[in-house]
């Protein structure tokens, strides 16, 4: 038997994973037990506070803490969670700058990896919705608006400027409203620096399954918000859901389209992969615990705490997935954690919750203590108030406050932060009717189709002629690639389709290294131009999975 | 002839270019001139400061200021130059959301597109060293540090520990010290966070090609400067520059090699390409104007200024690459571009500098004001005083003034702020001996030989075993990532050597989609795994260009 300390791994850097560490350097000294925290970042997200990332009303790193600073005992490891390993009590993550997994033995355990994005059967929503997690996120997000105003600014054609003045919400919760409600301000206050948008209106739209948003509030609250958010010229859609989106528009439920450059979601959530196939109990796609917090058939083992467990109090209510929940789950885990290492009482998580509160953007808020309802400036008041007070370090708190401080008297930041310019190759999906490319287009990328249909179409004097339709395995976008000139033929989308995108300069690094890989297109760009226009494909349907032959060899243009 | 206003256009939005607007709306009304910036960002880098956003003692978006904000009646255009046609007057732009390109009619031209750097004939420099200019420079080294005191907090080895606390700058000008100096500051500051690296020693070390650093001081105060630095730990190798880089390690050109995880590069400089192109005069790789900063043979019509320009004072010194010379030349500029609309002088410029100043780190300095030099602490307050005076609008004055309050009174921050994940396929360079994985290490990549020969070996009973020579066109590293296992060999290289990276996830996409690109590789294991090892390459020679056959045909592992 090993002596000395004993392990404890935590996993998730979350409210529940960096409180169970902090409060478990309290209970336990070094000799008894060495901990080790596991999370991809190296810093700790205070969430309510990341939707003011958008408006930059707090600096970008204000919303974050150091986990080192907050739990100065505790091992941090900033690596991926790739295996989880309840029989031989190990854990396996992922590589650093080498590729060399790394495997941790633990004595306990504690699960605390939160829930992702799932957008498993709605077509085009992970390659056009953008999530709003994570402070990466909300960077991201940030820069995106900022990056479409400014096409906006210089875009003549006024559909398309329309298009990318339409923010779309999917998720009418406190986390979809607060997100509105701050973009909302944000587009607001900052469209009066471009000297073209001034005068133009852009649209806001929160879609909502339910009969009303703010489903964790009572009614007339939510009444309230909703009046308030429509007052401040957000759309609310309610009693219909996201179905599919493409980078043109998002599609709902009903059949309505909401033409719109810019889509985020914030449903649905599902557990990680990771903590999805381990073999245990779980209760609504979650993991089950006791009241001790611990996981089925491995208590005074593993702990399973925040957003990925299903926790019921002792008086029965189901616990809600909130960061004041999540606080008290983390003391709950230490405690049983420290009982199991030198024995001792053990607790039972029975927390009520103290009230909800809710951002409705500058000056706005709705807050339900009990059975006490507050709303407008002072509730916005209290927001602050609360949250900043919970705000785990004196440096965090003054910055923040200086931060809000400086916003009341200067206008918002209005400068984008990317660092690296997106591109790769990536897949893309696009609905019946959708134009993947125009005619006289740069081309600036291949496309591979991997489900669906295509036509190539011309324009020859005002008229559409059709040259080609493409389907499954078949390529297109080549010729202007190769050539390096512009597109000679327009590709419209006839069935849902879904695409690989391989952008020029991948395309070309490739070709350069892999002769056989650019013999396949400088072939077909050959034959095509050879044959000419126009002619229906030969071979549209291909075997599925793309491992037997391809159409490539397939006349695709004839007179 | 065209009426209305005339169309003024500055391509670039540094010192020169931002100046020049600001100093435009102030000499010519709107019916006078419609004026246009375009530049790759929304906002322009107060460059002085953006070292200190790698120590966060200024947050991020402080060091920047949105362009819109400066300049209020200039319209910006946030995209790339591409293409300056000066006989036409017409300046192209690059696509936004829409594969368009934009081309922009001119009437009085500014060229204020500065300067790139250029690591050409340095091999792997590209790929490993950081260039460090823009406010994306810094912020992706600032992720990188934070990465690296992450990794080498968890590895083992005691080699590898070391190759990641060594951090290596080329260039002992003001760019390159003022880096290192934050970046030491940094590093030695947050160490104590870290468990293990706590009294782990780092390394800071500039190589400079001169006799002595900053060749832009007096010798007294260059010498001053070299012996704070070394006192605060940093190496100073003299009479010596960068010659190549790998991942691993920076190789000067006197043979020494320091191996590291991080090189920062501020030299050598050169024009952006769209500048280099253009048919007209220049000298010393510079665009050539006349003391009106007019381009030649194009007087009254364009300007070139900042950094992409030569330019000697009306006394005949060459004016060198600094913010205050910058501003002056928009004035100048400015006031010919007003004379050129509506009549008026022209001006000359004649401005021969204030002085020089440069950071060494928290508490110190060195400046040099006419014959009166000034070094230490009270540079330091100097140093700040002027530039923070120097920034143009009061919100940022005030940001940065309580940045800096707050930098004194908590440490500095820690969290890293990466959006995504950097990947795709990419380039790599190996100098002999380096290996480019360890049998046993994940599949994580699949290679092509560009440049160069390799070695695979094997580990049997101690000894290593020669399986194979692989040469230009060959691929290697296909087996264990189509069959999700680790190396089964490892991979050195025996000459200088470049490579194509294709990762796994690129790699899995495009064979799913082209199934002629897997079949390439998926052959090639085959045979591989058939022949079994050892075995010489037969086929180690390859056609130079890539476009000829290829050796995936070559059975390359026979007992």
């Amino acid at each position: 038997m090993r002596t000395g300390p004993k392990q404890v791994l935590i996993l998730g850097g979350g409210f529940a994973g960096v409180y169970t560490a902090r409060c478990l350097e309290k209970l336990l000294r070094s000799e008894e037990a060495s901990i080790t925290l596991i999370n991809r970042e190296n810093y700790w997200v205070y969430q309510p506070m990341v939707p003011e990332v958008i408006s930059g009303s707090i600096g970008l790193t204000n919303v974050v803490s150091p986990i080192r600073r907050l739990c100065p005992r505790t091992n941090l490891i900033m690596r991926e969670v790739e295996d989880i390993d309840l029989k031989r009590q190990i854990v396996t993550i992922s590589p650093g700058f080498r590729p060399r997994q790394l495997e941790l033995k633990y004595d306990h355990l504690v699960i605390a990896l939160g829930n992702i994005t799932n957008f498993h059967g709605m077509p085009g929503m992970i390659e056009n919705a953008m999530p709003f997690r994570t402070l990466a996120d909300a960077i991201a997000l940030r820069n995106h608006l900022i990056h479409a105003l400014e096409e906006a600014d210089v875009e003549e054609d006024p559909e398309l400027r329309r298009r990318l003045l339409t923010f779309v919400v999917g998720g009418g919760g406190f986390s979809g409203v607060e997100v509105m409600a701050e973009l909302n301000d944000f587009v607001r206050s900052v469209k009066r620096n471009y000297l073209r948008l001034r005068h133009e209106p852009h649209r806001c739209v929160i879609v909502q399954a339910g009969e009303r948003i703010l489903p964790e509030m009572s009614e007339p609250l939510a009444m309230f918000a909703q009046r308030i958010l429509r007052k401040r010229g957000i759309d609310i859609i309610l009693n219909d859901r996201l179905k599919a989106a493409t980078s043109e528009r998002a599609i709902l439920q009903s059949g309505t389209e909401i033409p719109c450059k810019t889509l985020i979601s914030t449903v649905p959530s599902a557990l990680p992969q990771v903590v999805q196939k381990l073999d245990c109990a779980k209760e609504r796609s979650k993991l089950l615990v006791n009241a001790h917090l611990e996981l089925k058939d491995y208590e005074g083992k593993v702990w399973a705490l925040g957003d990925c467990a299903c926790i019921t109090t002792a008086a029965g209510t189901m616990v809600p997935p909130t960061a004041q929940h999540a606080t008290r789950e983390a003391i709950t885990a230490a405690i049983n954690i420290a009982a199991a290492v030198r024995g001792g009482n053990q607790a039972e998580f029975g927390f009520e919750g103290l009230g909800t509160l809710g951002s409705l953007g500058h000056g706005a808020a709705v807050a339900q203590i009990g059975s006490v309802t507050v709303s407008g400036l002072l509730a916005w008041l209290l927001w602050r108030g609360v949250y900043l007070m919970k705000m785990p370090s004196l440096n965090r708190k003054i910055r923040i406050a200086a931060d809000w401080l400086l916003h009341l008297l200067f206008p918002p930041e209005l400068a984008q932060t990317k660092v690296a310019v997106e591109s790769g190759i990536r897949n893309q999906h696009f609905e019946p009717g959708d134009i993947v490319f125009q005619e006289g287009d740069l081309g600036d990328s291949v496309y591979v189709i991997e489900e669906g249909e295509c036509q190539a179409l011309r324009e020859r004097k005002g008229q559409r002629e059709l040259l080609a339709t493409l389907g499954h395995g078949e390529y297109f976008g080549e010729m202007a690639v190769l050539s390096d000139r512009t597109r000679n033929a327009t590709i419209r989308a006839c069935t849902a389709m879904n695409v690989l995108v391989i952008p020029k300069a991948d395309f070309d690094k490739l070709r350069h290294s892999v002769p056989l890989f650019g013999h396949v297109f400088s072939e077909l760009a050959q034959r095509r131009a050879e044959a000419g226009p126009p002619h229906s494909s030969a071979d549209p349907g291909m075997p599925a999975g793309g491992s037997g032959g391809n159409s490539s060899h397939a006349v695709l243009f004839r007179r």
